[in-house]
This record gives structure tokens, sequence and C-alpha cells, in this order.
């Protein structure tokens, strides 16, 4: 039974890990019979938001206590286990990846990266063993993969569509760190097969949880075949 | 367009609406095209748990603030809005439905029921419109509908299966309340054809989420049917 870490940034959209890509990429892993394994950073949420109002909280949160929500309790510490465990990486989206995991929402691509992360993913790719990011978690693998010779093909969306983000200057920030920046629709992927990386835009474009999963069931199809 | 109102209590299975049976159920009920409206009551949780640790922890937070999460903001409080405005109803479990809408978790089936709660869920049912309760959700129905002449029947799972709760006795619990409590297992649902009922056990059961979302599709097949 393959063995895949899915790495989650907290639990809700606007300061964690988005809710509906965690839950419909549990799902289709599980349909899949990998054995998953969640893990997180154990470290206070940059900020805590409000999601009826989109504004700032008065609130501490810790990023791995939160996204136990989400996993039911089952989680780890990333700093507790080696990638050398696992067959893949899974990465759902939400401003998690660019508040908690990279500072991109404040800092763009100059945003640091938590050390944590940035050696999992790094060891990840170096042992061609293959990553899964969505929506805005595309960014962290850019951040964490520019101090290495590993120039990725993702995808954060499509200027093509309607998309609440601006995909141009978010891909161009990739671009910048050496990935090569993809554009693509909701319901699909970008497989990067030679660094075994698959990338879905879902929630950065403008879209329903019905297509978020088409493109979640799509790149974890893709996953499974370069596993 | 059917416009459905699905009713949350949190975001987190120990203190909220269980996250999986959520977003599951909002993308059976999308897959059918309905309209969905989020709802919640606007007050305090009755506690806040430490999902890592199953403790209590020393902070307050809102309902319906933390079910936004889960509905990515988009959600009205449940004072707001009048059940006539709505085709049916979808309660997800989780054990918010027993802290938050009930207090059966700490007085079984003597503890109180959230009024706005029990009103919406009462209206709905005397009007003969469609009602879906996952999980732990189905003695919220219970606990509403003792009041009434309504005698539904209800399951929260089955004594024939692995559970990490004591389904007989939250069955008997349900029937001392006036409903006439069924064994049902995971990937199966109850229909109340009379009352427009639709009951399925997800996590009340020792199970896979797989197996949780077969028993979701099912009832809200059976819902759809039903409305």
């Amino acid at each position: 039974m393959k063995k895949i870490a899915v790495l989650l940034s907290g639990c809700g959209v606007y300061d964690g890990s988005e809710i509906h890509e965690s839950v419909l990429t549990i799902l289709a892993l599980e349909k899949k019979g990998f054995e998953l394994t969640f893990l997180a950073p154990d470290i206070e949420q940059h900020h805590v938001i409000d999601h009826t109002k989109g504004e700032e909280m008065n609130e501490k949160r810790n990023v791995l206590v939160e996204a136990a929500r989400i996993a039911r309790g089952n989680i780890k510490p990333i700093s507790s286990v080696s990638s050398d465990s696992f067959d893949g990486l899974v990465i759902p989206g939400g401003f998690g990846a660019a508040k908690n995991f990279t500072k991109w929402a404040f800092s763009g691509p100059e945003g640091e990266i938590n050390a944590d992360v940035k050696k999992f993913i790094i060891d990840t790719a170096r042992a061609k063993k293959p990553i899964t990011a969505m929506c805005m978690a595309p960014v962290v693998l850019a951040k964490a993969l520019s101090d290495t010779n590993i120039n990725a093909s993702l995808t954060v969306g499509t200027t093509e569509d309607k998309s609440p983000y601006d995909i141009a200057a978010i891909s161009q920030g990739m671009e910048n760190l050496g990935a090569k920046a993809k554009m693509c629709k909701v319901e699909e992927a970008i497989t990067d097969i030679e660094n075994k990386i698959v990338t879905t835009p879902c929630y950065m474009m403008d879209t329903s949880i019905t297509a978020v999963n088409k493109g979640i069931e799509k790149a974890i199809d893709e996953f499974e075949k370069l596993l």
C-alpha cells in the first residue's frame, strides 16, 4: 500500500487549507487505496480571518491544531517525520499556503518559506517521488524548488477564464523563481512528467465545487500514474 | 432550481459540523443542480476542542463564524431566514449537532434544543418539505419533532457493525422522544417516505471517507426523489 503524506496549512480558505479541496483530495486518495498521513507545521498561523467578513480577528491559532479538524485528529508535525517514509506528497490549496507555508500573500515570491516544508518538498522532489499541489499551493513548490536545479512546470489557473485572483502576476512570480508557469482550466491538471509534479487550479478560478472535484480527480489520477 | 438550506453547527467533528460530511454533502447537492444557502445559529459554541488531543481549549468561538469556513464565507444566521424560502433542509453531522444545536452530548434526550433550529425543522417538516440529516444530526430532528405528532423513522447507525459510539443508547434516546429508531449500515440510508425524512450514519460508524461518501450520495439521491 502506497504511503502518501497530505500536508495541511490550517483549516479554512482565508487563513489555512481550503476545506473543500482538502476533503475532496482525501476522498480521491482514499478511493485509490493509499494510506494517508496528515502533516502540518506546528507553528502559529500568520493570522486568523473571520470568514464571514474577510477581516482579521484578534486571536492566535496553531496551524497543526486547526488542520487537525480536517484530519479528524489524526495529524503529525511535519518536523517529526522524514520524507523517506512516504511514496508521495499532496498539498491542497487555500491561503495557508501563501500565509503559513510561505509569505507569498504579503511579500510575493520574495516571501520566506517555512524551513520544514521546504526541506520536505526538496527531499521528495529529489527522490523523484510524485508531488501534487492544488490551487495556491504550487507557489510553495516554486519557492521551495527555487534553491534547486529543478525547473518544474506548474499552474495556478488560466487568464482565459474568470478568477478572483491575479493569475498572470502569480504565474510571473513563479517564473521569477525558475518555474515554468502553465495556463490550465479548472477541470484539468498540468503534469510535469520529468519532475513528477502535478498541479491543478481548483478555487484559484471562479468556479463550482463540482468543477474543483473534477480537477482534483484528474490530478490524483495523474499522481497515481507517477507513483 | 430547487433551493436547499444547509444547516451547519461549526467547523470540526468534535465541536461543530463534521468537515468531511459537510463537504461531501455540498458536492452531492451541487451535482444535483440545487441552489444552496448555508445557515447557522449566530451563537457561541458550547466549547472549543483541540482536535489533536480531544481536550477543551480555553477559547470562545462563534458557531456561525466557524461554519463560514466550510461555507467559504457565504452563510446567514438561521434566525434571519424563514423555512418558506427553501424547498428542503440538509443537516450534516458532527458533535456540533449534540453540543450547539442540542445539548444531547451532555444531557441526552432531555438536553435543550436551540429555538431557531427547532422552529426551522418543525416548519420544514410540517410543510412536507424533505429533510436529510447525517451522523449525529438525526437526534436534532428527534428532539425538534418530539413536540409534534410526527413520529419519524431515523437512524444513527447500526449495532451490528463497529462504532466508536453507543448506537443502542442513542437510538433508545430517540425512541424516548417519539421517533422510530432504525438500524442502518454506513453505505445505506433510511427513508421515511411519509414524513419525507432521510438519514444516514456516516462517521457514527467506524468507517472510511469512501463509505461515508456512498451513504451521503444515497441519502441525497433519496432526498432528490422526495423534493
